[in-house]
């Protein structure tokens, strides 16, 4: 098993040969949806599949591309479509997305995917079926990069691929349909509807990701068992205050819009910092316009706020805005703050989780707990079916959307491991 | 004398006229060094020396237009140049300037300008000499717009002309001496040279100005005099952290350059606000490439510093950047900060301001003493002879380079006649 890890470093090199521009020329791995580099993605990733050994490998009508592994009792073990499962077999799902953030790094996303067509070679070279039908699917899009349409490809399997992105355009005015029907894909709705999934016919979703954050690396841990992902409200804000000469106008005489801002950053730090999990950034700020010596008048800034349960984000957004509120009336300047994203809060099935815990237990590590700051495409299986995360510890401090990502081999293999464990925890203890 | 501020609200709307854009057009006053605007605006302020009575009206080789209205015991009232004054005969120097930002506002310099014209005009009804030749300067160029060469015109008085200058370009690519030679000057360094002033012809220098501040609005006072031009220090700063993901990185593991940004600039207002007269002021910041999801890795932002005194700007400016370290040092950030600017400050003649306080007095307003934030054409004059200025109330609680600047009729009636009172109280009590 120890040659899992090597494989996995290798077949991330593979897929991250395919870039715009390319990574041996600019050291930069950018892989948007349907772009040729894209699209040579999938044809590598399909090889990969074919190679390890799975009954089935297709591409649905989003880019998606679906590899099954039929269970030992299904019905066939070659040629039955997913909607043909039998009642008594039931599917276990895996997958993550193979684009990539633009300079983005080899692991997000596409370890999720490696890592079980890893477990699924390892199954065809001990000749073991499953009591259950195991499914990869390698998401298309999760970035939302080349159109704003986030996780429309597992959205696609949940019922929530939104209509209009057909007819949305990228930066180039492609349409969506077109980019689609020029990769081969229908680009036509009907055919899109269908890709939602029953969830009846399914245990349940797992997905193993690259931690993109620094609490395993810090703490010298290998995987983390994802409790929750956050959820998360964004906002753009806008301080008014009057912009007056910096040289002639008092201390005390003062609105200045830029330190009401300075003020609502540290208080969100500090608000935030009173949970447990939840976090606040306010990533952006400007002064349009300002100048060295001018009083700003006007101070634009972006608010993030995350936390693991939907309850306890709404106490942070709200203490938040009320301070913020506060902060501008004392300081006599005028606060005004636009929502621009609301995301629920996806806490894992427990079951799975302890399934998860229990198999990272079995291969020597510590169970260690952590609630999950980025989405991912769990949170959209969520909406359908029970969902557990597994997270594997990043290097360089856990640096992620960025070339620096890199996970360790030894890494790969205990993730590898710690799923083979889980697949067999649920061959030997089936859902009642 | 009550038709002399209704003198001063009309002659700024004649001066006004000459904008690029059109002052009627764009509702706009922008008129920079040498600019056709700027050159029509000097030849309507000849105008305006000619009418009220002035011995000689000239322009100079940077531009300046100078008007003088001779002693009665001069050794000429007519065709003595500058120069030939006699050691018995001293000089009393004022003037402002009659350049503009870009979009500023009618008074700001002419005010100083059309004041004294004023009050010749009145000496001329009065048919009445003083005892000392009475010099006024129209400068040039103050604002620093086209070139990079603030406060060349009162530089060339006191020997700072920067020889390099001449071959610097606006935006156009424009030389000044291009640009000198195309409005009918020298545009020779020689003649630019010759300038200069010697201080033992002269009392001193007096310059009346809008406050551009709010202290005299907010007071309900028309009439201050300066006690000093504040000292300055201008630096651009930054912060560098580590940019990471705003989801997954706990509040307790960020290197923020945006939070420090944001308490550096808290702390300096706070310092500003222990001094009698300090200001410091954060006028620009930016997170170079911020994303609402992303930790912001590095933060640009400007300090302005300004005490009366060179002393307390020193220990302002000291105390603002140590604790600016030990901020960065503590939130595990590097601050890094690079002064552009350094000013000294220009306190007031003693006896020169005593002069003010006496002429403000006699015309029935309180003795209302403040410091200067803004830089002045009597900064450069400090150099080299005594100086004492006059602040006149701006309306619009005292907004400045803005179109919105306004003064009333009432306060230029009170500036003109405190300003003749000068004029008699030198008369009357001679500089020993």
């Amino acid at each position: 098993m120890s040659s899992n890890g090597q494989k996995i470093m290798e077949w991330s090199e593979r897929l991250a040969q395919y870039s715009e521009p390319h990574w041996a020329e600019k050291n930069q791995l950018t892989c948007t949806y349907l772009t040729p580099a894209h699209l040579q993605t999938a044809r590598e990733i399909k090889s990969l599949m074919n190679e390890a050994g799975f009954d089935e490998v297709s591409t649905d009508a989003v880019g998606n591309i679906v590899g099954v592994y039929r269970a030992a009792s299904s019905s066939s073990s070659s040629g039955s479509s997913i909607a043909d499962a039998t009642a008594t077999v039931k599917t276990l799902m895996t997958g993550s997305h193979y684009d990539t953030v633009r300079n983005g790094g080899k692991y997000d996303g596409r370890l999720g995917i490696l890592i079980p067509i890893a477990c699924v070679a390892e199954l065809v070279r001990q000749q073991r079926r499953l009591s259950y039908d195991f499914e990869v699917v390698c998401f298309s899009e999760e970035e939302g990069q080349r159109f704003r349409a986030t996780f429309l490809a597992s959205g696609a399997l949940t019922g929530d691929f939104d209509p209009s992105w057909l007819d949305q355009q990228d930066a180039e005015g492609v349409t969506m349909r077109s980019a689609m029907q020029a990769a081969g894909l229908p680009g036509d709705l009907t055919e899109i509807i269908k890709l939602k999934r029953d969830p009846e016919k399914y245990i349940g979703f797992v997905e193993a990701h690259i931690e993109q954050g620094p609490v395993l690396f810090e703490g010298g841990i290998a995987l983390g068992v994802v409790t929750s992902i956050n959820a998360g409200v964004r906002a753009i804000c806008k301080v008014t205050g009057t912009a007056a000469h910096a040289g002639t106008t008092p201390m005390t005489m003062r609105e200045d819009a830029l330190l009401a801002a300075a003020e609502i950053s540290l208080m969100a730090e500090k608000r935030a910092l009173q949970d447990e999990g939840s976090v606040a950034t306010v990533g952006q700020m400007q002064v349009p316009g300002g100048s060295i010596n001018v009083i700003p008048g006007e101070c634009l800034f972006s608010l993030d706020m995350r936390a693991p349960f939907d309850g306890q984000r709404d106490a942070l957004v709200a203490d938040i805005l009320a301070q913020a509120q506060s902060i501008a009336s004392r300081r006599g300047v005028k606060f005004e703050c636009t929502e621009t994203m609301r995301a629920s809060a996806a806490p894992s099935n427990l079951k799975l989780q302890e399934r998860w815990e229990r198999a990272v237990k079995s291969v020597g590590q510590p169970v260690f707990k952590l609630n999950s700051g980025a989405g991912h495409d769990a949170m959209k299986l969520h909406t359908i079916m029970p969902q557990a995360m597994l997270f594997v510890r990043g290097g360089n401090r856990g640096i992620s959307h960025n070339p620096m990502e890199i996970i360790s081999q030894e890494d790969a293999t205990l993730a590898t491991q710690a799923f083979m464990a889980l697949l067999d925890d649920i061959e030997t203890h089936p859902f009642s």
